[in-house]
């Protein structure tokens, strides 16, 4: 079990002396998770792997109260417990036992202003240096034993939606249906969501980060779900769109556009192809049809340990698909007058290149 | 609706224009919503509310996605909606309209490195001044319809424990539990956890930040309830402990060692002490009875729009106690052989510095 963890502390090892820097300072909760084994979310404390290429054994700051949860899951066993008094610049301090350090390798979109100061503080002279994007591109590439994991994720949100959507009904509450959701992902083995559930009736589903509230389904609404699970380490999306009875004809085309978005730019995908063209693709489709000052936002993300990572599937993108990623494509089209439709899945660039969708759950416009 | 906004606005540009900040630019959605009543979660993107001394009125980049409900929400009516392909900093620069700005209030515990470095870019010769510790000072005292929301997280929680707890019986699981108690969550009118609930059994229950799971609850066990309800803006957050059956006279003892340190910490609340003294207060009682080398975490914390906020109450913490004020205190005894102990109650010290326990739900032993 250890030996992934040895492995992605070797590679960050090699990085570091390649670019000559001294220390590396992990601070993003996900990022000490990947190299340790150990999650915990630790609110405002300081929660730091120290990996200090003067020393053979890395070294982490954990909140007092992780302690006996970090001894229990960290592949790390250096650890250095921080209680609510003390300060976690002087174990900091402590542990590196040098007054001088050249080069100190940050993530530098984890890492606050604050942190920052006082590090320069007990460092004057410091540089720092990004060793995020070194992260990211690591965490970029999924393993077999990852894809085992999401695809278990995958597979708890399936099972939780089409349960849930057993249980809909005219008049019944979106808080309602979130409630069944997440019961019902706790029950399946999920962990928790992997992001606030989405789940809007009517016109409310026009909103891409609406939250379900006290609104009832109604006759002809369109009704989504956008909702992930954490099991594991790892997380999954999936959207789905349903139409609650007849529903009119242009809900259908708006419909069918989205569906057809989606098919056309899950085909996009290619490895050597620049992430823009799948954006590009799908919203094509959409403009074909003239509905595309209706999907304002990109078509998609990359998933794994966190619900939203890299890459950003947008328009812009001239990063390279490549075999290992993960990612989501969920294009919609968002109507304030009279609902949104998105059809989202998760996609696997396999090892030799071919495009596998790990969502299964049926696309084809299904009346409730 | 819009007037407590506008106060908190008047506030703010009161304090930039007396320490001479020109623009403020907030990021951290918690305070957004504080000064403008929209929340959001933009996850990596970039959301930032501007508050510019050369102009009278405010406005506000936000994602893209969240334009519609930023105008259904937002106090400030100045949104500046941004894609997922634009540059945010770009958006910035043509609002702020001119080339320098001499003094720039940021957040710095919640704005990144990888930010700051983007304005320094934009705004080479900037300084930049922290503007965090003014707003988390206005946070602090609570107003009478905070309170109305505080009232209501607490209440429901308290009916969400007691309605979880009828469910409990021996052989049932952890995570069953915690899908259950989240459930009616949102039936009882949550809109969701304040934190990750924590439902610990047996010896489990001594990891303070312990995630619920396939551990079933076993004769004797301690089992722990620590979870909070967020509603209408506001956390509640409540710990109750209780015992499967009989016991121990060692649990026993354990158990009404916390609940007079809670009680006596309690009792150290006045207007004018520090807060440190509420720390002391209940760790004396744990220590008399021997157990202070497994209470390894401060006593308390602020409450509010976030679950944890200022102030920290710690042994070192010279903070004095103020009207408004609203704080959990949670003594508790972890012991890893055995498990753990912890009861947490929400205190407000009202505007004539009485003190009240907001919550209601019994402390005495009880066991199920």
């Amino acid at each position: 079990m250890s030996s992934i963890y040895e492995l992605r502390l070797h590679k960050l090892r090699s990085y570091l002396e390649k670019k000559q820097i001294d220390i590396a300072l992990i601070t993003n909760p996900t990022n000490i998770y990947y190299f340790t084994g150990f999650h915990s979310n630790p609110h405002e404390r300081f929660m730091a792997l120290i990996v200090d290429m003067g020393s053979a054994r890395e070294s982490m700051i954990v909140p007092g109260l992780d302690l006996e949860a970090a001894q229990q899951h960290s592949f790390v066993r250096d650890l250095i417990p921080c209680s609510d008094s003390e300060n976690p610049y002087d174990l900091l301090k402590d542990k590196v036992g040098r007054t001088r350090i050249g080069t100190l390798g940050l993530e530098k979109k984890a890492i606050s202003l604050h942190r920052v100061e006082q590090l320069q503080e007990l460092y004057p002279d410091v540089h720092f240096t990004d060793i995020e994007p070194f992260i990211i591109q690591e965490r970029l590439v999924k393993s077999e034993e990852d894809l085992v994991s999401i695809r278990r994720a995958v597979d708890i949100a399936e099972k939780v939606l089409e349960s849930t959507v057993q249980k809909v009904r005219v008049g019944m509450m979106e808080q309602e249906l979130a409630a069944e959701l997440e019961y019902k992902m706790r029950m399946f083995g999920g962990d928790k969501p992997s992001f606030e559930s989405i789940i809007l009736t009517g016109k409310r589903s026009s909103l891409p980060h609406g939250k379900p509230g006290a609104y009832s389904i109604q006759e002809n609404d369109f009704l989504l779900f956008d909702f992930g699970v954490y099991a594991g380490g790892f997380c999954s999306d999936i959207t789905r769109t349903f139409l609650i009875g007849e529903g009119t004809k242009e809900q259908e085309t708006i419909y069918e556009t989205v569906l057809t978005a989606n098919l056309a730019a899950i085909q996009a995908v290619k490895v050597g192809t620049p992430y823009g063209v799948i954006d590009q693709t799908g919203r094509g489709v959409i403009a074909a049809k003239g509905y595309d000052a209706y999907f304002n936002n990109r078509i998609g993300h990359g998933l794994g340990l966190d619900v939203h990572e890299d890459p950003s599937i947008n328009g812009e993108n001239e990063m390279l698909i490549e075999p290992g990623h993960v990612f989501t494509i969920e294009p919609g089209i968002y109507l304030p007058s009279l609902g949104g439709v998105r059809i989202e899945d998760d996609v696997y660039v396999q090892p030799n290149g071919q495009v596998e969708v790990l969502t299964h759950y049926p696309k084809q416009l299904r009346r409730l």
